[in-house]
């Protein structure tokens, strides 16, 4: 067999199932060791920061990496982004890059490039493979890496001659992944905040926000009083009616400060102390008060279960969980469509056991509270900053999860970065309904720059933070994409066009006509 | 002033004049520093590849930089794979990339990144600005790299508070850009192959090809006999009927080794000796036959208007110019639509003057030769192999030439990596006809599968090599971003289409419905 194909058996023997790809020339070996395995489902993207994101979403949703395959230093720099968000996600990712075959190296072809150093400017772990035979051992390493709680960015560079020559028959290596011990000072401390009566927060990440372990987390809360907390921006996040509420910090730097004014015991399972998004001048970047004691245990890189279950132990906690109430707003019937309405209906329509890819920005600031008693759903957030990303991921998490209805909430502005995303939804008949909130700008910049001191903006300022002149028409590009979509006005029209959409198996699009949110 | 205005000051002392943008949080300084700078026009792009492939197109036709504005380490990222393709044109680019204020650096927020490693990967000079009072002469040193010949990318971090801070009142600082002097022994070889009688190609790069300097080779030419030529992806080349006629090597290193085979000499000038693209099992990835003598006097940071104007001299050419003839084949009147169809029906319509940005890869093939005698126009590459430049591109080359017609000839695979293009190209009214060929394959890996022995394509390769189910539609797609479009299937309704198109001023888009290229 060729080098090509023991790349394939590796991944076969590590559980890898998926490869969302966009190659080229220096890929074409591994092409066609994809077409020869049966264990192995090929997703194409036409953009590689397609190709990232869903990766992150296939990875946040199945709890294991996988394969991105792209072509050469560009193809991984399109991919960078999201890659970027993967590894502020925590998610497990593991990219097979193709390089020039290793003797052609030499004569600097157009396609060369430092692609090391592009690289490994993103990624926990990275190799450029040295010999055929080495491949399967490359491999599985980088699974081993990939896997290291609660997630890394394992890159192998793959010269296209080792990919065609011939390899031994592969031998499969088992991969370990080490958890980080917890700090058991803080432990200690943290359990005698948790029980002193004094204003605590439990600061929860990665996996804690899940499943039989959030439940654990919301026995503590139950016994001890203290509130559950999370980072501003979570990659996934179980939520709704009878689930163990978690409350995010807020975004905006002044609110973030007011909202941790309240306690005087932060304890940190799985997450990092919470630090402003931004720097604004004259404002705070460290977002605990001074008062606030700080008893951080473990990041998301320990066995967040087993400490909780510990946790729990030691504070004696009951049965008596904490639970969301089912509660949702009452949707408007009619009416101009705003931000509210969007996130009251969405409310009201939640289905049960729903993936909710969110980057919806500014737009979406109401949707997170008036979900919190929806039926029960997952959240996933934009969680390194870099847009693009929401379409992408819910393609990935539809995936992951084919049984389950995504729900795409994104910005006109993000959406765009990866707009196409849609293709991929379409070509996969994925069950993904993505809403776009079109408000014609990137409202979030016109904030921004107030909040910065930057001033008014002049013409000039406004024309670089709009997306008016012209604006877009996001139902004929779905179409140009292959995905059916409407527009929405009004409450009315948002509420037909959701309900059909939701009932549709299979890739939809609404666009939501809105005013950018006002602040205050 | 705070240091966002002494950036402008700067990039206006140094006669930057136009800034390609998507600016974030980190960049408001500097958006409100363009708005009151009279002398910068700011041109929005929906997604950072945009930003560097129009930063490329701009300096390819005026010879000078742009400024990029990018938000970040993924902003950059999202930039790569034009500045990539930039640096392989020998473009000059300065990027200005806004960081997060310099104390906030240590809290690692979630858009942090290594954004030193991200930048430097790709550029000639990276420099992070240290303090509000150095930002002129950051900005100043960052252009005078950023114009050594043949061009280079100088990459500025601009820490958000070093913007926000007072600065100083600027001095300007003189930029200097030194030439490479020329290999003299390679010159004496050189200047005795071009009067030896044998078989001899000049080959041309850089600012070679293009005005004054290419007459000068037109009139070595007519007086040595030698054959003008230039690599597969030049980054401008001037052509048509009464210019001086340049060959360019063929693509696929069969081809090339077989076109190299007629010489015995290869003199170059502004170049480096061709090599294969990519690596074949078996084939050559060096194109020069054994038994041709290479004198590679000087590469494209040469001077090359002088060197060849001293060749001439050394020479005794005389005033005759090799010219290409006014030639074009005849235009289908009717039929189905074809790759040969088009490149007939483009050359019988070529605008005069007209800048022709081409990444139609197959589709393309036919359109090179078949246009050498048309009108004269400008041709320009892509450069360095990374699909997603050919409509960003345009829109740079458009707005450094308003008066001219940019004609942008893409394949559909490429063209969807930065589709976002058409959006700027609508908003600035650009002056440019996108004719995308849509053919639903990335057609040249389906040849390029078969010529790296991968084998035979089964399900799961086509899947990844097709654009497919479901086919984009690209009219509805432009229209989505508000381009004007049109379908044609036939060549009446191209003739009739590409005829609109070009009697508009501003752009629009044909959807060239074609069969792909079959070789041989």
């Amino acid at each position: 067999m060729n080098g090509a194909m023991s790349v394939l058996k590796a991944l076969e023997a590590a559980g890898v199932e998926v490869c969302f790809a966009n190659p080229g020339t220096s890929e074409m070996h591994l092409v066609s060791a994809i077409d020869r395995s049966p264990g192995m489902r090929p997703v194409l993207a036409l953009f590689e920061g397609v190709v990232s994101g869903a990766a992150d979403g296939y990875a946040r949703m199945s709890g294991k990496p996988a394969a991105c395959l792209l072509h050469l230093g560009p193809g991984f720099a399109n991919a960078m982004a999201n890659i970027h968000n993967a590894s502020r996600a925590g998610s497990p990712m593991l990219n097979l890059v193709g390089d020039h075959a290793t003797y052609h190296l030499q004569y600097d072809a157009p396609l060369n490039s430092d692609i090391e150093a592009i690289v490994s400017s993103v990624s926990d772990w990275t190799r450029r493979s040295k010999d055929t035979a080495g491949l399967v051992q490359d491999v599985a390493e980088a699974i081993a890496v990939a896997n290291l709680a609660p997630g890394k960015i394992a890159s192998l560079i793959i010269p296209a001659d080792l990919a065609w020559s011939q390899a031994p028959e592969p031998v499969p290596v088992p991969a370990t992944a080490p958890f980080i011990a917890p700090d058991e000072e803080a432990l200690y401390n943290g359990l005698a905040a948790l029980v002193s009566g004094q204003p605590c927060a439990l600061m929860l990440g990665g996996n804690a926000l899940v499943g039989e372990t959030l439940e654990i987390a919301g026995r503590i809360a139950a016994t001890t009083g203290a509130k559950l907390i999370t980072d501003c921006f979570p990659a996934r996040l179980q939520r709704g009616a009878g689930v163990v509420p978690v409350e995010r910090i807020p975004y905006f730097a002044e609110m973030a400060t007011a909202y941790m004014a309240q306690f005087k015991h932060l304890v940190i399972v799985g997450n990092k102390p919470p630090v402003a998004f931004f720097a604004y001048p004259g404002k705070p970047s460290w977002l605990t008060p001074e008062g606030c004691h700080i008893h951080h245990i473990v990041d998301a890189s320990g066995d967040l279960p087993a400490l909780l279950t510990l946790m729990a132990e030691k504070l004696d906690a009951g049965s008596e969980v904490l639970r969301a109430p089912a509660a949702v707003p009452p949707a408007p019937q009619s009416g101009p469509l705003t931000v509210e309405a969007v996130a009251a209906v969405v409310a009201n329509m939640m289905p049960e056991d729903a993936i909710v890819s969110d980057e919806a920005a500014t737009s979406g600031m109401p949707l997170f509270p008036m979900t919190a008693g929806a039926a029960r759903h997952e959240w996933l957030c934009l969680t390194g900053g870099a847009i693009g990303q929401g379409l992408p991921l819910a393609a990935g998490a539809a995936i992951a999860c084919p049984e389950r209805k995504v729900l795409c909430m994104s910005g006109d502005g993000g959406a765009m970065y990866t707009v196409q995303a849609l293709w991929t939804m379409a070509r996969e008949n994925l069950d993904v309904v993505t809403v776009i909130y079109r408000n014609n700008s990137y409202a979030i910049l016109n904030i921004e720059l107030m909040r910065t001191g930057a001033g008014m903006p002049g013409e000039k300022a406004q024309s670089m933070l709009s997306l008016e002149n012209p604006e877009l028409d996001w139902v004929a590009m779905a179409q140009g994409m292959g995905v059916p979509g409407r527009t929405a006005r009004t409450v009315e029209e948002f509420t037909e066009a959701l309900a059909e959409a939701l009932a549709r198996k299979g890739p939809s699009l609404v666009e939501a006509v809105v005013p950018p949110l006002k602040l205050g």
